[in-house]
């Protein structure tokens, strides 16, 4: 198979096929990128790299983030993440607190923000600072020490995170969190404003591919354990999109607000797509359609 | 890799464990089920069959017609029926109307009833017959012309049919049916009424396993239709309870409340178990028990 | 007080206005009506009746009938029909069956649809003829024996009664009806489809402006009843703009959506005004403004 | 009428009912107030004021000040408030966020918490600090100048406030905060806090009782606002219990979880209750059954 053809071939389709959507703009540094950027980058089992389009041009992960923050408390703490949350999929928007209310303050999956809360909350207590051991993981796995959270993004995010305030004084309401919801806050904040490339995410998601192995040879996750993050990202990853994605992709996928797409070919491959024009569910366009076709391309799908 | 022998120890672990749960009693003749039953039966993609427990005994199949029933619909029509369902998880209990009139009558999904009920009005149209052509396709399937209905369980099934009577003349309402009330739910309960052995169930399901080839080795389904049905499995399969089969099991999976699951490992082998007795979520306590067995002992799960 | 010449003002002021809505469709014979009708009555706790503009011609009571039917069931069987309907409004619009659902099939109140199914299901055992029953008590209290049934509309109802069919049946999968689903139906039908005038209406409706006494001077309900019909009203009667009228207009009221409005002012007097076009609550906009006009120029809000 | 006798005998058949119900406990000075408490008070329109029980033991009023701060912003600024919050009734607990969200951040009426925090928002902007125009209208009503805050009781709402605080930034998530969340929480914190007796209350919501007339007679409200403020307490002012209310009682009534209840009885008197143990809806059990007993005893009941 001839990956970096492959690549290529994408990223001419996706660029004849346009970039429909729209630039997340609720805080103002998401909204200045450029809705026709779009890069695609595969990190094999085996370590090798392919790469085409815009794959080495930063871009704010956001709640990509959250397959990171998951992974961690799970490598920590096993499985006692899972009496504070579920592993459902949500069935409503990606912010909604209606199921947070119906459920007494336990989130439906770890992927929505609710949920990504108490991870956050979780990793805070067991690492004394959540967002600079999440940064610390992406530096290793990705090879890049150089990965750092952008400190504007992360501002804008504390300005605009009414929201997030409510959903966690909300948990804080039904006993959910164990660290103040200032702390919890910050830490997610800036856990969704790192910055990284196409290449760094495709590397520093590879364990997941890999059976849990990290990028030094070294189990990071149990092979159970990394099975069962790459199940929550397939039924959860993508917010209410979850059956789409599964039904067109066919492989665990999760994606962020500022463009990204993560998705894992388990004992294959790892890919990043980006791409920042979003469809109304919040993911990339062009990252759905690419990987509508890599998949198509390779015959990767697990279905 | 000893598949006998990996059947035989699920069925004595599962003895071991005991049966937890309830056997559904909303009709008299379900409830008369013994809960102790406990049936295995996989079906490999080269036809191999191999079989455990009371694998030969017949149980009613109730919701796993509708994975037959859909895929008779796609191979009838392709992708039109997505006009008329959605392909998302529920979020809710398995039979709850709120999401439909939310959705202002466009199902979540074809496997929760009042997406089945559309499945089979489309059927329905489509065929002329559609109890009878589901009963054709497991038939054939199965290699075994004696599949049939239960007329005592399909007749109890109307009598006590209220709450799917109401979700019929909703989707009416909205316009979501193409035929009288009366007889789309005459049909869907004729088909739920279905009488069939693990055997005759694991055959019968094995074409998704091979990519749609039927038994007779033509194409059923296309490839792609193939693994899109068992996406929305895997994703919306077994009620509010899919991110947990997704976690623990691993493979896409369709339960019934007469105890039955049938579970897909994509190009390897169907499988299909049984024990009447339920747990919260209306799937079979064994069931799940001992699929979570049998992906573990054969490491089959596609994450 | 000149009430002749209030009646007349309204009247008139009603046409400057012009009115704004649309008539209700969804069953064709209602369709026909023309949306520039309009008529006031009002029927004084003495007797003495004041009529302006189209008070004379009939209408369909619609909903207005839901009054009747549980003054009715009051009379029988006092307080026992609050174990199978609650009394509380009910934040949703008028059709609505998740909080029926949400309710385990108790409705909110007697005054939405499924609530006045589960009253006419009772009346129908109490009398055997449940919109007989109703029929008969209009036609004494107005004092017009030619009040009836229009069964063009009774069969319309029918027809296009899919949603009404599906609340129905979900009350039975609760065990909330106590006779047929068909049988509940079609006395709920008939007798939404009564034909009146405003004047027949304010006549017949006069009771509860009079403490329960009836109009051959002897008590149909007591004055503890009729009080609490009229608080039912006040709460529930107008769908989901209860808190609108009694904002605006501040006395109880009951609409059905051929236009109609019936308005008690406890101790004085009962009001009809009838303008066939709804706002999007439902409610008739002609006679929600024509309200509250009467009680700024008679100063009678109970507030 | 010896209205005396009748406060008095309240006090003694309420008494051998005994106490149901549990007092508050989420905040630990509310759970030290002893359930066996009980008194009532009446203010006639002309002035005269009865007592019985317990009518001069200090409580905290809590959500009674709702009444305060909302007819504090309508003499202001008459009827801008209902472009940010709807009068309609919510249908589902007291604190309940589904709606919330629901409806875009517009709050069901202004008598929910959500509701009241956009009142006292607005009532910050308007004046400047909310909780001193809120305890100056009280003082001065009734006549009291001791009346004020409770600082412990203050405090402990707020350690215990991530609720509201949750709704706060839900609200200013909506665009529906003009002050930051920190300040409305705190005045709304302060106004909920205030301590009164049955006197004291009574007294102060007269004006209600006489169509906006102060205390020192001169016009608060004009009488179209006070009736209408009355029409809100009557249809929202008692959380999901509004219904039964309008159905027991028959008069306008606003509690709070310090166990005090406020009736209005237009152009007659206005009527404090205060019994510390709660029912279901986060009512006074003993309140609602002595002004039951007080309404059937006057015959006082506007319907």
């Amino acid at each position: 198979m001839d990956m970096q053809g492959i690549l290529e071939e994408i990223v001419e389709d996706i660029g004849l096929l346009g970039r429909h959507g729209e630039v997340a703009s609720y805080i103002p540094s998401l909204g200045e990128v450029s809705p026709d950027k779009f890069g695609i980058c595969v990190a094999m089992a085996d370590g090798s790299v392919f790469g085409a389009g815009d794959w080495l041009t930063p871009f704010s992960i956001q709640s990509i983030s959250k397959i990171f923050s998951l992974a961690l408390v799970m490598s920590y703490d096993y499985d006692s993440i899972w009496k504070r949350v579920f592993r459902e999929p949500s069935g409503t928007p990606f912010n909604s607190m209606i199921q947070l209310e119906a459920d007494l303050g336990i989130p439906r999956n770890p992927f929505i923000n609710a949920g990504a809360l108490v991870v956050t909350d979780r990793l805070l207590t067991l690492t004394g600072d959540a967002a600079a051991s999440v940064r610390g993981l992406l530096r290793s796995e990705s090879g890049n020490p150089e990965v750092d959270v952008d400190d504007v993004v992360a501002a804008s995010e504390a300005d605009h995170g009414h929201r997030n305030a409510s959903m966690a004084h909300l948990l804080a309401s039904y006993g959910n969190l164990e660290n103040p919801v200032e702390d919890v806050l910050s830490n997610y904040f800036k856990q969704c404003a790192l910055e990284m490339t196409c290449e760094d995410l495709a590397k520093a998601s590879l364990f997941l591919a890999r059976h849990g192995v990290s990028s030094g040879g070294t189990p990071f996750l149990s092979p159970n354990q990394s099975k069962r993050v790459n199940a929550v990202m397939l039924t959860c990853g993508t917010y209410d999109a979850a059956g789409e994605f599964a039904y067109r992709v066919g492989v665990p996928c999760k994606g962020g607000v500022g463009g990204g797409i993560v998705a894992i070919v388990p004992g294959r491959c790892s890919v990043t797509v980006w791409g920042p024009a979003l469809g109304p569910n919040g993911n990339s366009m062009a990252g759905i359609a690419a990987l509508d076709q890599f998949t198509a391309k390779t015959e990767w799908s697990i279905f």
